[in-house]
């Protein structure tokens, strides 16, 4: 299959659709890959380093769609974009079709094959391909909260991680998913006390084992939610609203 | 040297000064001892035991008294045992001696020479004759805490340990020494929630590397012993008040 | 729905069908919540508490049933409820038929839906309603175990988690499904030598994985049941018989 | 004694020499506490707060010097401060006199006994008032990396704790004292694979008991230095260098 | 039924088709067992333990196969033992027919029944009987990688587990399945440096949880594996190539 | 100061006095290192190596002791070694003179001064240059006992850290110092049983704290010897004997 990787363009995304590593696999599996010139360079990758890969560089844009059936992307079409895809293009990329009727109607309109990695299911009903997203949301938001609790960063001059004498901050975490237990880790980890507010049983059964203990859970009730809101200092939010993932 | 094991006659007391182990020890590096007839029965050894570790057994305790130059005891000696103390004994035992004058007087009248277990102190000013006993007492709060806080033991319907959904108990251990990190280290084996109340810094610094965090330290002031005993479900006393000590 | 929850008349029964905390959740999801004044007293909630959660309070048990469709309790029910039951109600609370043809039998006269919490099973053939009680079941077994032990308590006189210098005690657990798995968590978390005997290889792996070989588990035939049972100091049934759970 | 608390004055100092609890155990003893009104307000303590455990208020701060015989602060006098001091004072605070000579002419112009927090050494030679710092130094130093090295925040776009599938940064700690294990221990729990040089083999020793070989250690010599450097992905420097320590 | 177990007769083979504990569960259950005398000498039973655990001794290979109706083996059978099947036995035993034509038309010309352990599979898809070989397999390799790394047996002079002040090899494991996650178990038990390379990403996040980030996970592509094998001091392979088991 | 480097000329012995990066640490501290030509190849460094490390290299062993100082060299001084010492050398290396009389006379006729390694002592008693070796030993010791074992090996055929249903060996330490806490940390990571055998108590709670129970600690006595060396699968010894100590 023809494989293309066009740069992208929404405002501050620094990613590429595919790493020169994932090229390789490509290409090695006998695909044809053809990435815009410079499509890496926002994440540390320059053309040499696609090309010693085995990918061919196209010049622009519109030789990418043009000389591709597969394009793969990070964040969903520009306008310009969605009006380069012919109805023999597959185009795999986060598309969060949700609040965005426009793109909607573009893809709709040129007649590609859209695949969103947001929605993609495994065989239990997984996301395989948003799964990664939550994993490093839930760790990021505990060191994110960590530095912002300190006084210099405007926050109210609280050390998570406490020291010897000095307790830590408790964190409660809503919801005990992916981003939760991802979340409750990292928090363990910088030895904050935690509390995963969760409803199905058997998750908590299992984040139990995992974490031995060393991570409260509590069954999700309002007055539970109240309760651990007031006690906490950090407060995670992790719940999956359906539709509403934005990573 | 010749040993004499008389038998405890301290009411509840199942205890024997030496076990036939311990006997062997002192038999394999030459010395003679002498054991009452039955003083092992409490604790689960009868003479043949004593016999094949080496000991001879004596019929009652006054010839226990007279063939020995040092007696191996438990509890601190009852009337009838002190007067049959002479001025070339060594009476080795638990002695209590602050709040029993009689018991005093008895022994200064003897003439013999009495060594506390509970005075005997190390090369760094430890107590090692008393630590394992603080370590019994730190560990079995926490196991008769949890029995005692169930309903049917008149309890207020606890789960110290908790289940996955219910957060365990919050136990308060008032003091880091010997007593009080062998009771957190219990009660954290039992997934309760666990401060240390602790006056010494770097105590509580080898409190936490100990427990990597999974215990919490606080350091020990009115405010911090009001607001821990408040939150708690379990209080656990663990400070040394000097010469108060009786295991 | 109309859910009522009648005070608990079994001698020695305590709990109640709903805790002011989960009445709220009913209420906040549309449903009227009629609850027998002073039933939840022996769990420690007034009438207020669950007014306060949003349920209205009956007299007495004859008003629970009439203004109820469904009637939630903790034991099954005693011959004076069976005959409060209508064709129209529902009754959900744990039954335990098997051993008491009186109550099947009033059930069945009653014409009421009574379904049994034991009996409930989930999508992957567990039994989500009896999992809790077997969690705390396993749980208390190993802390009263190490209470009983206790000389003072009638005993050996055997530390279950043993000092510095004397090792604990041996815990043989058979059965490694919930009440084991929970059992020899705090048999280790007491620092117990522990071992559990299983008939389940992938349950074993498990159980390797999750204590990462701080349990031992022995694959069980007859010739290890008895070896271990020999070798054990504490020895835990974790083994469920069919039909006849009763927590 | 009568012990003074004013407001602390260096710009960016939100710290107050005396907390309400720590003033509370003054009273208890029998001193007096005399707190400069407004003192605690950066730190969240209003003088109501200090009154409560027991301090009166003094309305600026030539009231709480003129009224008191210790002045207990956080940061080094600055000009208008020293000149407040007469020779019966003693000043307790922070002092880092080495690289200020004005303030080191100013105290001895000054004729009070001023004792700087970080040189205070106990028995064993360790400086027990520098080391809190030295904790909280060595823990904020990880998360702060971590949020550092996030692309939006200017960083190289690097998770520190990986996800699965995807390595955690290499965090090389210059130093195994303080600092260096309180930022291995946090860096541990973020999940990095983290390497400590240090000098001395007991003290690695130590960590290694500590982290039970979670934890490199690696002897620092000029090879390991140059080859860990270039190894890691963050850098923590850890050294104590006499005399420039500025918590 | 009628089972027998006949010696295993392939050089280098010690084990044998039932243990006597194994023996007497199939007795347990009410079938017969005829052993073949001296089967079970290289695992270190004699032909009485089997005796005491309910079987029965046979004189020779002969007399086990005409007396049994499922025979229990080990490895696969050679010619004289292929030769001695009739079609209404049923032979259980390791098989390995791929690269083994003879054997496997013997067997379809006996016209027994023969099932290899390697290909049984469970309801998940899983290989309950080669399961526990792959354990064996992957802990084996770690401890005998550390003992061919010592200069004394021809290694490179490298100690896998380290000191403190010298790190520990670095261990790169190809596959994250049974073998390799027992190998990844192991090698992190005697503190190596290790890490997984997989290309399943739930299976990753599993070990994850399981490691607590102690072992790292790397997806597994061309560039990761060359990195990996260059960087490491022991690379130990534990991909499955169907049909290739060989226990 | 001038240090010289000879090349090792015991049988067997493949080491060499200083690797190039600690020849780095001499010459940065304004030394001269002097190395005999091949010295180091038996530990994987050409001469090439020393010299970027900043030392020069002498052809033959006569040139390192005529040009040198201090000499540093790994195993005890052969006859030719000791022949060539002159009273201004000074000798630091491993000894072992105890068994070896000659020795001791030729070094004593040198007039060289001879430090051993073996018995250079620390401020608090330790052998500072032995305990690597003693870490080093423990370690080997498990791993080693672990291989042997092997039925392949000529061992008994068991897996030192079982399988899940398949119990782990279990091994007995006889003695916890720096050699038997190594050697029963590693054998706790490979999954073992282990009881550490030792009469200090103060150590056992260190080891206790160090290994949260993992590892079963037990008072040396001669019953307590004797039961766990009848029950253990593996013994190893690791009481120091004074100034028997040969690494």
């Amino acid at each position: 299959m023809r494989v293309g990787v066009p740069a992208e363009i929404k405002p501050g995304e620094h990613r590429v659709g595919l790493t020169p590593t994932a090229v390789r696999e490509y290409v090695d599996r006998g695909h044809e890959v053809l990435v815009e010139s410079g499509a890496g360079l926002g994440a540390g990758y320059n053309d040499e380093a696609f090309i010693r890969a085995g990918a061919r560089i196209a010049p622009d844009a519109d030789a990418v769609f043009q000389g591709s059936q597969l394009i793969i992307k990070v964040k969903e079409p520009q306008k310009v974009e969605w009006e380069r895809l012919k109805p023999d293009h597959i185009l795999f990329t986060y598309l969060h079709l949700a609040p965005d009727p426009a793109q909607t109607e573009g893809l709709l309109a040129s007649g590609a094959a859209a695949i969103a990695y947001e929605t993609v299911t495994d065989a239990r009903g997984g996301l395989p391909l948003l799964a990664p997203m939550s994993e490093v949301a839930g760790r990021i938001a505990v060191f994110s909260a960590a530095e912002t609790l300190l006084k210099h960063n405007g926050g109210m001059g609280l050390l998570l991680c406490g020291v010897p004498g000095v307790p830590p901050a408790r964190v409660a975490v809503l919801g005990g998913g992916v981003v939760g237990m991802n979340a409750a880790r990292m928090a363990m980890g910088l030895n904050a006390e935690v509390v995963v507010l969760e409803r199905s049983i058997p998750r908590m059964r299992e984040l139990d084992d995992i974490f031995m203990g060393r991570v409260l859970t509590r069954y999700s009730t309002l007055d539970a939610v109240e309760e651990e809101i007031l006690k906490a200092d950090v407060v995670i939010g992790a719940v999956l609203t359906a539709g509403a993932a934005a990573p």
